[in-house]
Formats: structure tokens, C-alpha cells, sequence
């Protein structure tokens, strides 16, 4: 079981978290870096690290023990520009995403743990491009995934993600939420080795209070939790979204189905904001990512928090000896 | 300065309330409870609180290290059906605090604090009553107010309440939110005694990511940000919405502009649960109320939690010290 990590922007602070996790023994040594070797190995030295470095070109090639670095040889030392937007790292870091997909789909590594690119940057030589996530998911030819943040406190899988506000209502369909919660139900199930409590959150203030602030709690929710349950899921809604989370935070819950991006981002980033995990349900690639962005600010710094990379790849681990089951799907 | 209290739904638990705090000394004795006396009488006698009451139909009949007692005479102790919903007592609920109001335009009372009515109980005898607060705007004549959650750790007012998410965004106005920041700065600052420092949420998840999910930042939000900042405001925004929360509460903001009712609840109830206090700002009477409601599953057991009436009377007597600027606008 090997896990491929994907180095993200130079410029930022994934190559330095990699490394100072590793050093650290914080993560398993068994993963493959796919990214730049001469981005990586400056990084140890400026920062002193002395991570055993192996170039590899071929996973034939990986050495024990040592930090194996599958050189995509795109950037040279000559090319970081510490903290700084640029067109050469966005090409880079998306082109270790590309290849770091097909090596998933290969089957030569059984889990994808992905730093962050910086949307900017990318943006400069592909200006259609809208995000990570769904970058990955078009690689894998792919249109129905959900979005789960995992922390220690709360964990909560989306309906919606990245569209604006005006345009939720309109997207809350029985059939996607159902979606969700069976995506959301078999990963809980693989982490926790037992059926979940599912929570699934109402869309309007007091989840429409009986349909007097919008009906689809009535028409969409309500169903769907009822299919739901009729599928064998232990699942409870539309609850109050102002007190949901609360309470799965409290324990009664294992996981709340969000309606929104904002619904299911503000209450798990202020409970755990360094620690939270991103993780693409439904995908035939098991993938999480670190809830963080390239912090362009620090980098190169040593001082960036490693705790959500190293939740990131511990959950990986965790979903993919098991992904045979979301294949499936 | 003397505090109206409404006793709120009869078979809730607003009269154990007012009797446990005004008994462990965590309000100021100078208050007038507006009810029914023989409610507060039957609650102090079976929780055995022991709370010397006195019964005034007549603010002249006020005595001193009592718990003064406007009676309104609706119901007798055989009225009382301890966690029902009835519509005796949702109608005398109504009741208090029409006469409340009244007293408080009457310039009787500085400052009112609602314990809470039971929306359903109200509707039995009332089907058009839509909130407590929207019924104590109408009272007073007044279409232009806010609801602001204070907290220890979050202090949130927000653009729009209780209308359906899809009605959200088209909410979205520039003079609104102008209007919100001014009625929450002035408040925070009678708070705190000196210049907030106020930040403004945006919509869309990432606040838009510069128009590529949702317009409303750019059209009426970053506008009201400048207009407020130029009235003389120190105001920042549109933030996103997933880390605002965090950042206030981590203290470098005392207020944020929420712009829908579970933005805003949403981070506040994980925060501080039981602790919230509800402002509603603009009005001509200065009111307060908890942040919970009837609670009739552990009502006339002596066991709810006063924190949050206790921090909703000490911000009402706070904010009724210079009641006269509010009454300005």
C-alpha cells in the first residue's frame, strides 16, 4: 500500500511539511513525493532538514527508509520564487496532480494526500481552471463527488461546494443528498469500523420551521433522509443547522451531511482550524488533501503546522485499505 | 433605571428563571417581573426558592428587595400545564409583552429582557404571528432593525433573519448592510466604551473568490464597506465567511456583520451554546432576550440554566445607559 503525495506549489509550504513530517516520523515512510526533486532537496538544505533524499523516476527505484521523490523534473533550484505567484509553479503543481491521478488509476499507488496548489497561480497558464478537487475529479472523468472535512471535532460531508449562494436552494435535490449520505456513510463506516450516526442539516433558518422559512426541508430533505433510512442508514434530519453541529460536535453525531459550503466550513474551521482534512468522496481515487492553503507568507520558513497533513495521510491510509468498496460505486 | 421582564410561556422555563438567578443575587434586584403573579407564586413555592415576591398592579407598589411582580392577572395556578404547548398560555405570553412594550414607549422602563414565548403556543390563539422580535418591532411601529448575538467569545449582528436561504442573496443591499454596521458599531461601542473594531462577512463561499462564485461582494457589500468606513467606521470586509468567525473570536475583530440568520448562529451557538444574548438593535425600546427557547421537556425542574438571562439583563442595563443615542434613529 503505497501513498502518493503531490508536492503542491514550490513556492509554498508543501515541500517543507512533507519533509518536516517525515523527519519527525509523523507519517508512515512509505509514500512516494511526486513532484520536483531539485524543489525538494534545496528545501532540505535551506531548512536542515537532512531528510534522506532518493530521485526516482521509476517506483522500481524506491530506496527504504529514505524520502522517495518521483522527479517530474519540471523545476530547477533556479526557478522557486519563495512566496511569489508565478506561472511556472502553477504549471508544476498541477502537472504533479495530472500525473499523480494516473498513477492512481494505474493502480501503482492506492492513495492520493495532496498539498496545495495556489489557484492563482494555476490560473496563469489555465485560466479555466476552478479548483483541486474538481481538477482531479474531471482527471478521473468523474461528475459526481461530495466534499468531506474531517477533524478530530466535527466532520461533515457537503451537498454543495463551490457555487454562489443565489444558487443552493435550487440544488438541494433528494437524489443528491441521498448521494451524500450514502458517500458520507461508507468512508465514516471505513474510519470508524462501524455504521455511523448520520446527522443531515436543514437548509433554511430553524430548517424551515415547518415550511414557513422555505419548503425544501419538506420536499427534498425530508425524503431523502427517509430513503436514506430505508437503505439501512442510521440517519437523522433536516435538523436545525444552528444547532446540528453542536451537537455532533457533543457526540451524538459521527457525521453532519451539510447543505452548503459555508453551513459545513464555518463551524469545523473554527472547532479545529489547523487540523481539518479534506476528503474527496465517490472518486474511483482515494484522495484527501490538507485544509489549508499554499500560506505564501511562511514559506520556506519551518514554521508551518504539519497537523492536517499528517490527519490527511492517516486518513488516506486509513480509506484505502478499504477501496475496493468505493470503487464500486 | 428600572428592567422590565417578560415571564415569558407560563409552562416554560422563563418563571424558574427569574426566581433562581434574582435568588443566587446574579441580577440587580431592581427589576419588575411582567406576568402572572400566581405562576410566579405556584413556581417559587415548588421549586422552594423561597424568593420574597410582591404582587403590584402599580409601579408606585414597588418594595424594595422584593421581586416586584406586574401582574396582568390572565392565569391562575390551574392554568398552568407544565410543558404544554397551550394556548392560554401562548396567548398570555403575547399578552406580557404587549404590556411591556407599552411601558417601555412609556419611558416606565429602560430596558426590556423577553424570556421566551413559545411560537406555537402563540399561534393557537394568533396564526400570523411570525417571531417575538418581528411582534415587538410592530409594537413599537419600527420596520428597520437587527438581530445581534452577543457572546463571551462571539459577538454577531446579522443583514437578514428569518426568511428562506433562497431569498438570501437577493436580500443582499448595500444600504442594509451600511444600516447593520452603524446599528451594530453604536451598540458595541456603548459595550465596550470605545470604538469597535467591526468586520463584514461575505456571501458566497471564499466571499466570491473575486466574482467567481457569486457577484453580491462586488456590487454591495465591498460598497458598503467603503460607505461605512468613509462614515467614519473601522470596518473591514467582505471576509470569508469560513474563517471571520475564527478571526473575531480569536480577537481581532469585537463584531462581525453576518449576512443570514445561520452564518451568524451557526458559529456563535458552537462558541458559547447557552451563554448567547439576542439584541435587537434599532428599536425604540432597548430589548434583550436569551438565546434559547422554552425548553418545556426540563420546565418546573428547578435544573435550566440561567447564564444566558443573566448576560442578556446585564447587556440590557449596559445598552439602556445611553439608551437616548439609540433612540436617535
Amino acid at each position: 500500500m503505497l501513498i502518493g503525495v503531490t508536492m503542491g506549489d514550490p513556492n509554498g509550504i508543501g515541500p517543507e511539511i512533507i519533509l518536516n513530517s517525515f523527519q519527525k516520523g509523523e507519517v508512515r515512510k512509505d509514500l512516494v513525493v511526486i513532484g520536483d526533486y531539485q524543489v525538494m532537496d534545496f528545501c532540505n538544505r535551506l531548512l536542515q532538514y537532512q531528510v534522506p533524499l532518493n530521485r526516482i523516476v521509476d517506483l522500481d527505484q524506491k530506496e527504504e527508509g529514505k524520502l522517495n521523490v518521483f522527479d517530474l523534473g519540471l523545476l530547477g533550484e533556479k526557478d522557486i520564487e519563495i512566496g511569489k505567484v508565478s506561472s511556472k509553479a502553477g504549471f508544476a503543481a498541477k502537472k504533479y496532480v495530472e500525473y499523480a491521478v494516473s498513477m492512481a488509476l494505474d493502480g501503482k499507488i492506492s492513495a492520493l494526500v495532496t498539498l496545495p496548489v495556489n489557484k492563482k497561480a494555476v490560473r496563469l497558464t489555465d485560466p479555466h481552471f476552478t479548483g483541486h478537487t474538481e481538477f482531479i475529479a474531471q482527471l478521473c472523468s468523474q461528475s459526481s463527488y461530495a466534499m468531506m472535512l474531517v477533524s478530530e471535532k466535527l466532520t461533515v460531508a457537503h451537498v454543495t461546494t463551490h457555487i454562489p449562494l443565489s444558487q443552493v436552494a435550487k440544488s438541494i435535490d433528494q437524489g443528491r443528498i441521498v448521494e451524500v449520505i450514502n458517500l458520507a456513510g461508507e468512508a465514516i463506516q471505513m474510519l470508524l469500523g462501524r455504521k455511523p450516526k448520520i446527522a443531515v442539516s436543514g437548509l433554511n433558518p430553524h430548517a424551515g420551521e415547518d415550511g414557513a422559512f422555505g419548503r425544501e426541508e419538506i420536499e427534498e430533505i425530508a425524503p431523502a433522509v427517509k430513503e436514506a433510512r430505508n437503505q439501512g442508514w442510521e440517519v437523522e434530519g433536516p435538523l436545525s443547522p444552528d444547532t446540528v453541529f453542536l451537537k455532533a460536535y457533543r457526540g451524538e453525531y459521527d457525521v453532519v451531511v451539510a447543505m452548503y459550503h459555508d453551513q459545513g466550513h464555518i463551524p469545523v474551521k473554527l472547532l479545529d482550524f489547523e487540523g481539518g482534512v479534506n476528503v474527496t468522496l465517490g472518486l474511483k481515487v482515494v484522495r484527501t488533501s490538507v485544509d489549508h492553503g499554499t500560506a505564501f507568507d511562511i514559506a520556506y520558513k519551518g514554521v508551518a503546522n504539519t497537523k492536517s497533513f499528517v490527519q490527511a495521510f492517516s486518513v488516506a491510509e486509513k480509506l484505502s485499505k478499504q477501496k475496493g468498496r468505493a470503487q464500486d460505486r
